[in-house]
Formats: C-alpha cells, structure tokens, sequence
C-alpha cells in the first residue's frame, strides 16, 4: 500500500477496449504485488472470461454489481451464446428496483474500499452507466474523487462518461470505434466479447 | 482448439491503452481455457509488470522480442524509476544489428506458431513499429494475416498502423490521447505504466 502516486483514468468512447484496458491495466499491476480492486457496475453476469482468469491473480478482488442471466452457465460452458436476452441489460423501461438496491449497495461498499485503503488501484468498470442512469449521483462520485486516498489510483470506464469526471481525471482515453464486426451482422463473441 | 470464429483486431493510435487492452482481452479469453500467445516486438525489458501476472494464468504464453535493459531487476522491486535510459528503445539512429536479429527471430517463431495451430489468439504487440522500421515486411505480414487458420484471432498493436493492415482487419480501435499525465511533467510510473 502507498507504493503509487495514485491517479484518476478515464477510458470512454464507443469503441471496443474500454473495460478491456482497464482489465489489461490490473493485470499489469498485478503484477507487481500492488492490491488490485476491479468492480462493475450494470454488468453482473457470471459467464465472462474475467471472473474466472482473475481468480487466478493474488491480491485481486473481482466484485460485480449488476443482474445475472439465466443462461449463465450454458453460456460459460460454450453450450449456447450469449443472446443479449435482456437479463443482465437495463431496457428501455430504465432501472428496476432491483437495479437500484444492487447499484446502490455496490456504490457504499466501494465507498467504504476507497477510505479504507483496502487496495492500491481501484477499477469502477461502466460507472459511466450507473452515473447516466442516475444511479449513483454524479456531485457524490466527484467528492469521492477529489478527496481520495493520494496514493490510490482510479480508473473509471464507460461510455458518455460525464464532463465533469473528463475534467478532474489525470489520464484520458477514447476509444474511438473505425470498424466493429457488430456492423457486419456478427455478434459479441464467446471468448473475445465475454 | 478451433473453438473461436477468429477475427483480425487491431489497437492503434497515440492514446494509452492499446497493450493494455490487448492484454485483457487475452486474460479475458484465457478465462474460457483458450491458448494465449502474447508476442511483444521491440519492448523487451523485463520489468513490465504483465511479465509476471502473466505466468499465474494457465495456457498462457508470454513472448518478448527487443532489448532489455541493465537496470531491469532494480527496476522491477521499484528500488529506482525507468528513466528510459535508451537499453530497451530503438534511437534516432534506427534500428541497430543486434534489433534486427532479435526481430527477425522472433518474426519466424511467431509464423511457425500461427501455421502450427498451437494458440487460439496470437497478440503481435507492437508490431506496427516493428513494420514501420522495416524489421519486418508488412507484405509478408499482410499475407500471413490473408492466410491464418480460420479459428485463430490476431491481434496487432501500436501507433501508425498501416493503412494495409487496417483495411483488411475486422475490429480496428484507435485510442484517441484526450488527456495525459505525461504534458504535466509526470514520467511513466512503476506499477502503472510498467
């Protein structure tokens, strides 16, 4: 702990490689022994790559805070894809009651791993989400931000992150999006989009 | 083996972000038990933080084609900073024997792996600056793209990539700098940037 200047980083933009990077940016960290916290928001299905290849990697939490899907572990499994059947997603309806009790029990816990100074690099995976779908209020997560531990690092990731979070980050990526294979009919893909 | 619908992928641009979301996508993928070679042209220091984090996760192959440097193992236990002394970079006056050796091995390793068959998902990390000096041919490079097993996913990171390679990749990102500590003065730091 404390080994780090920590910053705050920014990955938007509707290209692939937002939680990607973040994921790539843990593992590096990782691996230097640091304490790594990767949580997301809105996401909460059990069958993606990541929950299971971070379990392997010491002092790596991996917390979700997001609905599961039905077909879970058939499609872990490979036994059928993913068809975005809408359990994990929040539709158009916008966040149900069961969003709101996740979100905002997920938001306290990660409250309290910030002034705890549990980990060495926090991960808020698709805050931007959570903070659009107003389920975590953007003026609060601003005081979380400006007032962290300085040697923790923050990563925040998601597409439309709001302006205000782009003006007080340190490091600012977007991924800009040339070409998707969404765009030629293919959808997201075991083993490479979960 | 021969699970994947393999696709072509490319990271580009001036942003952070590309080896490291090369990086997750390979710890993500490596969660579904698929065979990962992660093949890193002209970085060869060996005090990366994902040289080590990636020998915890199983069938995963951490290959490193450049220079290292003589201050890596002080570097690594974050007895002193990188610098950048120049042990590791390619300088003004180009690409030296020594480089061209290492990458011209390295290349050949890389064809042998993709026309074995031996991975699901190949990362050529870098690769563009190894085709940009001229280490590698990118028509060579570009018929071994047209060419590879139809399961197997490629990879290929690094700023400037060819307009060749993007034309016939199927995902293609380009990070867009938005904002970046390095303007303020602050230097690449241990456990983030390495």
């Amino acid at each position: 702990m404390g080994l780090l200047k920590g910053l705050i980083q920014v990955y938007t933009g509707y290209g692939k490689g937002k939680t990607t990077a973040a994921l790539g940016q843990a593992l590096r960290s990782s691996g230097h022994g640091l304490l790594i916290l990767f949580a997301q928001f809105i996401k909460g299905n059990s069958f993606s790559g990541e929950v299971f290849s971070t379990k392997y990697l010491p002092n790596f939490a991996f917390w979700q805070f997001g609905r599961d899907c039905r077909f879970s572990s058939a499609i872990r499994d490979n036994i059928i894809l993913c068809i975005e059947c809408g359990d994990c997603l929040i539709g158009e309806e916008g966040p149900t009651d069961l969003d709101k009790e996740i979100i905002s029990k997920g938001w306290s816990k990660i409250k309290e791993a910030i002034y705890d100074q549990k980990f060495d690099i926090i991960v808020l995976d698709e805050i931007s989400l959570a903070i659009n779908f107003k389920l975590i209020s953007l003026e609060e997560l601003i005081e979380v931000l400006k007032n962290k531990p300085s040697s923790l690092e923050i990563i925040l990731t998601g597409r439309d992150m709001p302006e205000e979070i782009i003006a007080i980050a340190d490091l600012v990526t977007e991924m800009r999006e040339i070409k998707h294979p969404y765009k030629k009919g293919i959808s997201a893909r075991w083993g490479i989009e979960y």
